[in-house]
């Protein structure tokens, strides 16, 4: 289809790629590039009038910059007439700033929601959104997928004995119990509490783990330290093997030190969040998610339900 | 008036503590740092409620985290039940970005005029705007200064012979005629032609300079290619010295070696945006333009007209 057209931005050139070679099209020619002074230089450079356009980006690290290419992408093609406007977002940033906590705090996914509306956007496609709400804070049309069906499908074909998956939290519990549906496995729950404040965390595992072979699962992974926390409590109550996983590699700071001292044996992951030369260690297993959101974006351009790709 | 506040982000922390000095305030109590994933996390550290805050922030380098910094804290404000959002900007990041020069290229000044819209601002505040037009990009009042008096003010004191005011361009028409009104001189145009494609342009000079001492006046000076260009044409035209200034010293990649390299005899610019050490070279005068903001904020609050700050 002609007027069914796919950029790519800087965040994810790769998947992009990937994603255009599933569904079979060249990706469109745009150059995204700054100026001496660092403001962003955008030229599309091919025809985009009533397409229906796909944009590419992950607002992931610099984040400020992903997301002001991905603004200034939208506002170009709006003015170049494109028909819709449909921004990929396969990792959304600024989602764990989804309430305040506090008083005086933005909700800064909120203001990203709204500056992607006001830049023109007509529809957003992302996965594995920290809070689902986040959906609700735009007034367009929002496609969730999610990446627990990739990550339990590699872990089935290991054809691994005795596995518990386990939540590192309580807000991940929904998600654990989605991957141990479909692995065929209990679950289990770590429980941190504060004894006292000032007093650090116990951390109470919740659920049978003795002589399993555990998998922890998240959707993001940051500084990496509650994973690898949770991993050492797991050994420690008698884990066999611990294996963790998640959607977002976000591994900022410590987090490769962290993960390569911890008793984890493997991290698998997805690329909504490319990793850079230096975090591509032995440990780490990387998925691809580019099948998934092509399929997504197939659906959308025949106007099927994406919901259909949930399970 | 404790319903008055004034917020500093990072790009201008000493601009804003002498506003903040000539108002006879204290800054306000807030904290801007980033997570350790790069995203911004902003704490306002007193209440708000109900009042007039002021913030002051240029989208200067690095552009794209001082703009979100700004929408963030605007976000937070709102959130924080601020009355009114003013929003100090010396500097307008993008401002060049304000039409389509050829097709499919975004105009980012009017889309930042939408987000700090869309964020909270019920007011912005700037001096020098690239184009006048950018104020009709917004549809909340936006007062502009403008830095001409500050600039002739200082030649003025310096008691300089035979000048004449000199701009770089044809756009630059109606300022160099502002500054030479108030120093009492004649003025000189820059008329760059390029006689075929691909041959370099021809410095032709409209107005006698020989003999003269040349204040060239500009806006901005970025690389500062076309500001050192001009004065080497004055000199060759007969001028007897160059002076250069401009409201905002962006002076990004080769600008500091150029001017070394120039035969400018002393650049003089605001500190809409401040100077990095390495830009503080003997050459370089800052003036600073706290005064003007000051008296403009207490106008404003006083519901004063800022016009009467214009000439
Ligand atoms: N980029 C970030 N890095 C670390 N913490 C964050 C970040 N963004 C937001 N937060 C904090 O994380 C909390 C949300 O995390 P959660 O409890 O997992 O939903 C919020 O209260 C924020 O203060
Ligand atoms: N940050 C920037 N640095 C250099 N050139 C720019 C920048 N932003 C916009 N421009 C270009 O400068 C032109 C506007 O400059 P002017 O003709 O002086 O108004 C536009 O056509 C833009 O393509």
């Amino acid at each position: 289809d002609p007027n069914l057209k796919i950029f790519s931005l800087n965040s994810n050139p790769e998947l992009a790629q990937q994603i255009a070679d599933h569904i079979g099209l060249k990706l469109g020619k745009c150059s995204v590039s700054q100026f001496s002074d660092g403001e962003i230089q955008i030229n599309i450079e091919e025809s985009i009038r009533g397409c229906d356009v796909y944009v590419i980006q992950s607002t992931s690290y610099p984040v400020n910059l992903h997301l002001m290419q991905l603004l200034i992408m939208i506002d170009a093609l709006k003015r170049a007439s494109a028909k819709t406007i449909n921004v990929v977002m396969p990792y959304y940033g600024y989602a764990r700033q989804d309430r305040k906590a506090r008083a005086r705090e933005p909700i800064t996914a909120k203001l990203v929601a709204n500056l992607l509306e006001t830049a023109g956007a007509t529809r957003v496609l992302s996965l594995d959104l920290h809070a689902p709400q986040v959906q609700g804070f735009f007034d367009i049309p929002v496609d969730q997928l999610v990446g627990v069906p990739i990550l339990s499908d590699y872990f089935a074909k290991k054809n691994l004995d005795d596995l518990v998956v386990v939540s590192p939290d309580h807000g991940g519990v929904t998600r654990a119990r989605k991957m141990a549906d479909r692995l065929k496995t209990p679950i289990a729950i770590i429980d941190k509490r504060r004894p006292r404040p000032n007093v650090s965390e116990v951390m109470n595992i919740v659920g049978d783990v003795e002589g399993k072979t555990a998998i922890i699962i998240d959707d993001i992974i940051d500084t990496a330290g509650s994973i690898t926390l949770a991993a050492k409590a797991l050994k420690e109550k008698g884990a066999k093997k611990v294996y963790a996983c998640c959607t977002h590699p976000v591994l900022s700071g410590p987090a490769i030190e962290r993960i390569e001292a911890s008793p984890i044996c493997e991290l698998v992951i997805t690329n909504t969040i490319p990793l850079s030369p230096e975090k591509k260690i032995d440990k780490i297993t990387q998925l691809t998610v580019a099948p998934l959101i092509g399929e997504a974006i197939i659906s959308i351009h025949e106007k099927l339900s994406v919901s259909r790709l949930f399970n």
